[in-house]
């Protein structure tokens, strides 16, 4: 029932620093409205934009010990995920457990229950997406696994699969999708940049997309105020 | 059961822009204490206070078609108002639908769902009251309806009434009652500016609103500590 | 059922200062991990750091006319606590009653309810923690009680307890262990200033607190990936 | 801001006897899918079926004194519909009213809070959709209104209205549309006998549906398992 | 931070049975309004009626070690009240423990998380009121600690307070009040016997509590429908 | 994005039966405590007892187009296990759906969504466990997926997966383990066999799993009353 793998393949760095760039909104509609983490995970500072391998952690409700263990795995551009295998607003990561994995290279955290010491990881600039915020503390008695394959908040993860997170919440990309999808993400900011500029000059989406025919075949009627 | 009306009556731009100043709380309680949107539609980013005339939609559970149908019917001055058919956390509305709006003179959204977008809405100061944000994409496939009347997290709302919307929240003013509402709400920023000196002075409210009576009446009693 | 207690005992100001030095994580864990509030309730404004002693109030549910006899029993660095005998979305408390506590030197409020004004309180640097953030209005009808024992969020509060409040939350600490638990947050803040150390060079938390045997005798184990 | 209205209009007995036998599916399909309360309110036993028209009340929240007042205004037939002004989880409603409303022949209780005495409530047959089962004490200090337009778990209400309730929930007609409701919904269920036919015998609602193209033309593929 | 108190003071078992007769709302009244645990706990069956002293336990989330440690302190006629140090939704409870806790002669189990085997726990008519019913497994890893004082629910509990449950929930009598609370409950019941019969004739509450004259001079003023 | 798999590798019937038999409980437990679906999905009625091959469908929110496609696939055993795309209290399956399941030898249905006609469906008895109790109708409009990966209420399922549901939830056994699983059911209900037995006569957990020691060097002390 618990289980330790030690390592994890890696998509290649620009691929991760790209898909960052994108944001999780791009990256979720490129690859098919797929990947999205429930956005009850909120980042507890606004602005950050991060991508990253992900080290998968399954840990039981209220025990953080499996962050100790997983820290000695992670490598440098890596981000924890954090599943509990029940329902927790117990604050498992705070500014030392920060210092550790800052100190390894970890970019950021994501995690389906409760954080610590947020003005102090503000301060820090290290990037977390949670449930919670909350000092309830944690105990070490328990094992759980670390990489192996867990569902964070709804979306199912294996350990390497790239996290891309913002403002806007968390999204899953397959380790072996992570190029295709940041072509389709390409391809999808080049659209997207286009209409952007006949919208800002008043052009409709109802033109732009061509969407009238379609709704008054649905049989869309106006009427007049 | 879609309908879509083209114009609808606004309230004239001075009592807007005089309602919004007085904000949320102000009207709402200038108003006998209704018309309060439900509290957990939240602002994506502190600060924005606006008032203005309703475009309601009333739009399937991620499908974010109508709003598109609405673009083209909003004027300057005019607020967007999105109630979903049934619970939705999709993120029905982005920066391209903001840029579209913005084009078009609209002062905000508000929705009983999510948004995308939100690092860009902040930065182009585009307000939204939204239930969640979220990246989960939305469809275009199901006719919803435009200037019906809605019920927005538990308030009714015909197109046309007065949004309110600030910190606070969101309040709705129906449009034939703007201008005495705005009455109200001048007259109890009155009386506010005279109790807060008196407040600031260390007067009690007690003393302020003659409760001691009262209180006493109904069977208040103290005992010493 | 009503009762007012006119007077509580009060910890010495030294102790409540250092108290809020500490912050709620540190003062929770060095009590025990006991005294915390729900995680539900949330600062209105992110930096806010403040300890006191609790004047507490028990309010019906939208009735907020208890703050105003609480108001009179206030000193200087007290807290105001609020928990509603039903659940509650309602704004208790706004820029007005914040203008009187200040007047009279109260340092901040924490609800298991609603306030309003959040904009104004940001401006006064009036710091609240909430459960919402809601403009609806309350009336003055039914009568609750100040300085009886209560549960906050869960947390049982008895007038003159020590709150201490930052952005991790809120937390409660019984009067006659505010100087035993300040002593208890010392010592936990030295040995955390040395692991602090250790781990930004590098160190595991594993080594640090000697975890690898204890692990290893619940049974942990490594695969490679 | 309190209004009692005496009188409603109401619709004739055999419309609702009908709309009761038709079931809240059944309604709110024949309407257009509109008029749902929100699901949050379940029966507190299971099986009754109802409709009558909606005597309503807006209510404080933790103050049932409307109740009282709203007895004296029902008639044999009416269903009791109630809409606290905030969320509420006290117990509004037991035993000794119910007694009340049997006796003025009231056929049931919707309401968005909560009641008590459910073992004597389900004992006397007093039907009872409600958002809570709770004890919780109310008071009787604050007056509302009766017989006013509402909005119930997120469904607007006129007085008069048709109330439809069964195991599946709560739907509401509008009074004046009760006959064409009823009138379509007797079409569906005509429809709806012939297709449970073919369904029982096997035939799938893919074929009786004439589904195949459509799905075929909006892209769907199959692949072997 | 553990404590396992052996021994509690106990309610004599003619008060608890009388206590039980009268059901949580009356004696949640009879106290004044208090001691209600939240309505969140919901029976797993319907009809079951008890009273009794609490052995109350605090017991990590997900652990339901400190359970058995219960067991071997409980006496006839005691009922289990466990509070969970976080939220938690793991079954503690099954058909086992119940085997257990009936051979001492335990009337029942109160628990803010989940219990399992409902099936076999309704066939044993071993009465439980839990927050959820759920099949998630639990540990036996981490100390609780047995009667010492609980929130559970809400609800501040100190062990031997008398517990009273039934269809409409969970009441809390602090032990030495019970006799007096039981009196109330009398003299309550007394009262409701008269004005239940006075209903059931068909006269009003508003005439019976006298409620017309109170109501006019709070502005009650009905309108023509 | 969307696919659907025409056929699914099923688990003879011998061993399903025999899963159904061991109970959610039991399932849950011999696996290791994995597998569980998050217990907010409820039986409609009690007493259900089921097993079977999962059919899996991907719903877009308030569109049960999906179910009819998946119904054609269906054969003798299996359940139907639906995950919407996002959060959905629409009612996706009713009387009619059942019955073309039940020609075609369906066992039952999961659901993290809505179901409707209840009464019907236990009339019937139709096995459901569901989020929501709901009338609210859905469209056909837009495509998902069938016998695909899906999470349905935070689970895990591959099409032709073992779902065991009874009163005390779901549970989920990977098609290539529900042998093994098997065995270990077995196994535990020998050993549970004995346990009770010896606990119905009094003997207590503490003993008979020998708990004193460990709990004793855990640091557990006990204190008189």
């Amino acid at each position: 029932m618990s289980a330790v793998v030690r390592d994890i393949h890696r998509v290649e760095r620009r691929i991760l620093d790209a898909l960052a760039d994108c944001g999780v909104a791009t990256v979720h509609e490129a690859q098919g409205r797929s990947g999205l983490v429930d956005p009850r995970l909120r980042p507890i500072y606004p602005g950050a934009r991060i991508a990253g391998p992900a080290i998968t952690i399954s840990a039981p409700p209220g025990d953080n010990w499996m962050l100790h263990v997983a820290a000695e795995l992670c490598r440098d551009g890596d981000i924890l995920v954090v599943a509990p295998t029940g329902p927790s607003d117990h604050g498992y990561f705070g500014e030392l457990l920060a210092t550790s994995l800052r100190a390894r290279g970890v970019r950021g955290l994501v995690i389906d229950a409760g954080v610590r010491d947020v003005r102090e990881l503000a301060a820090m600039q290290f990037p977390v997406w949670s449930r919670y915020v909350s000092a309830r503390g944690t105990v070490k008695e328990t094992l759980g696994s670390v990489n192996v394959p867990i569902v964070c908040a709804g979306a199912p993860i294996n350990a390497g699969d790239v996290i891309v997170a913002d403002d806007d919440g968390v999204c899953v990309v397959p380790r072996d999708k992570a190029q295709a999808v940041l072509d389709a993400c390409k391809a999808r900011e080049e659209r997207e940049a286009k209409v952007r500029a006949r919208l800002a000059k008043g052009e409709l989406g109802l033109d732009i997309y061509d969407m009238r025919a379609r709704l008054a075949a649905k049989g869309l009627r106006y009427e007049e105020g």
